[in-house]
């Protein structure tokens, strides 16, 4: 069904940080493009972008922007997808939102290819990418739930600043330097925009990600909560998280537990069945400290997993480390794999 | 019982990161001191420090230099206290070790004063300090034990460099701003100064501190595990643990999720029993953003904790952030307060 002629195309939020590996992504995976349109806010608009060679002036993103378009990437922020994506639908284009605007409606499909690729069959015009740090982690846990079933997940991630925009990775390595020569920091944007208070970053470990909710987790834990089992069809599997931010530029690790329905299997047995899972790399091997590390992911699409051990209490407990670019797996890569996905299963008219 | 007139005492590894703090803990806590003998390697001897605004100069650590010592805290690597030891032990010394060279010893007494005090009384000369992780994990354990019971923790640690000693710190610094200049890095401390392979630090997390075990968990993971069980007295206890490096200079933080026998408590109530617990302070109010972070603890001996709520899944189930300065209450005031317990009990001669 795929279309060889190739799709004209949208990318809201061209000049994010999300938004250049989105453009990139396109290119390496040679998606089939018959016209693409680079929006932006109007204060962005008339940069100038390259895409397969050639120079793209970006342009304000608006409702008439649509007209023409059958698939619109949107990463430009969840009250532009609140206003924007209904817009392009509405014109005739399937919508693959990067945001957390849409992904807990019931309406949209919320979609990691390698764990559920099936459901953008049911999209009614938007299919929602999951959160960075949600992404990695089920991909990790999809092989595990085939082999063995799951119970129960807790999490604590590390996660980097370019989560948090171009803008933060600048406070980061400006605050780095600063510290350095012994100077005062006044930190702006981190832990997050639009919050009350700001905290240094650089050499710190801060355990805030997203706006606190009423019963006291951040949004960005709830989200890898709810998303999870949204992802993954299960409503009763157990899942708890504590996000924290890292001095780290690219690259989201996560220390996983996770409980599992039929126990027994050695940690051997258990990497072997992680190795097996689509989209993942194994990098274990403690007797040549192979593990993955975050700076050693940065660019790739993979999911990296490694310390892989049984807990010494419970005989179905398993530990694990989970590394990934959240700007490519955790983002951009996702939202083109549902793309594919999309035009795979003839989907996008 | 308490000895007005003071203590013959000696500080082995007072060049160290964590001598320097011992000092500073001696001075601030005015521990009974009649005398202060100031010890170290071959290579640091001779060197100058500064004790309650006088210089003293450090001397080579060997068997003789103990002689007269009543009281001598150690802190210069696990060898040293291996050999060193048994030589102030024979001496008449009560030895306050702060290394893992006795930890796990059963004649030897591993003591956090606010969990298990009364158990220095059971030294046969050698009292060890347990590892820095462990310690402030422990003491924001300690009133969640008492009221509810415990079953079970899982713990994800953020580990700052100080931890590994001064060159450490040194390595960070130099690979951060190499970074920021563009430059090349080539690690040659962390994660372990002894292992085969050595990764960049800055910007980065790294999941391991210390040794491999055959189990596959590193030896700071197995630390943390078995120190808790002994210090606690609850060879039952559930325990597990990931540790991890980070780019941070001072102050460990660990994500913490606990299982009590007794559960039910609501997340205000748990808050109000961690916040009675000795030696802790509570710091969270989500609508102030405020938990606590490591560069706020440094130099200041409590563990500090927040972000505490109950798992969604669990009623027995809670999580927490524990906060503390590794070198502080990690290390050289833990040992200095079990010196206090000796010179409270009567046990110094």
């Amino acid at each position: 069904m795929a279309n060889e002629a190739g799709y004209n195309v949208a990318v809201v939020g061209a000049t994010g940080a999300v938004g250049e590996q989105m453009l990139k992504t396109l290119e390496d995976k040679d998606f089939p493009i018959k016209s693409i349109k680079l929006l932006s806010s109007k204060r962005s608009a008339g940069k100038k972008l390259s895409f397969k060679g050639e120079e793209v002036t970006v342009e304000e993103a608006t409702p008439e922007a649509f007209e023409g378009i059958q698939l619109a990437l949107f990463s430009a922020g969840g009250s532009v997808s609140k206003k924007l994506a209904p817009e392009a639908v509405k014109r005739g284009a399937v919508v693959v939102d990067n945001t957390s605007a849409y992904r807990m409606d019931e309406d949209v499909p919320l979609v990691v290819p390698e764990v559920n690729e099936e459901d953008v069959k049911n999209h009614k015009g938007i299919i929602a990418n999951p959160n960075c740090s949600t992404i990695q982690m089920v991909v990790a846990l999809e092989p595990v739930r085939q082999k063995y079933g799951l119970k129960k997940v807790i999490v604590s991630t590390y996660q980097a600043v370019s989560g948090a925009g171009l803008e933060a990775i600048t406070e980061m390595k400006e605050q780095s330097r600063d510290i350095l020569d012994g100077k005062e920091v006044t930190p702006e944007i981190l832990p997050v925009g639009g919050d009350k208070k700001h905290y240094q970053i650089a050499y710190n470990a801060v355990p805030q990600i997203d706006l606190f909710q009423e019963n006291g987790y951040t949004f960005e834990e709830m989200k890898m909560i709810n998303e999870t089992k949204k992802i993954m069809h299960m409503n009763s599997l157990e899942v708890a998280a504590t996000c924290v931010r890292l001095p780290v530029e690219t690259g989201h690790s996560e220390s996983v537990y996770v409980e599992v329905e039929n126990g027994g299997a050695s940690a051997e047995e258990f990497k072997n069945t992680i190795a097996e899972g689509e989209g993942i790399t194994l990098k274990d091997d403690p007797s040549q400290q192979e593990y993955p590390l975050a700076i050693d992911c940065v660019g790739l699409p993979d999911v990296f997993v490694g310390r892989i051990r049984r807990d010494l209490d419970r005989d179905n407990g398993y530990h694990m480390w989970v590394v990934s670019d959240n700007l490519v797996k955790g983002a951009a890569y996702n939202s083109v794999q549902i793309a594919e996905s999309l035009d795979k299963l003839g989907l996008l008219k």
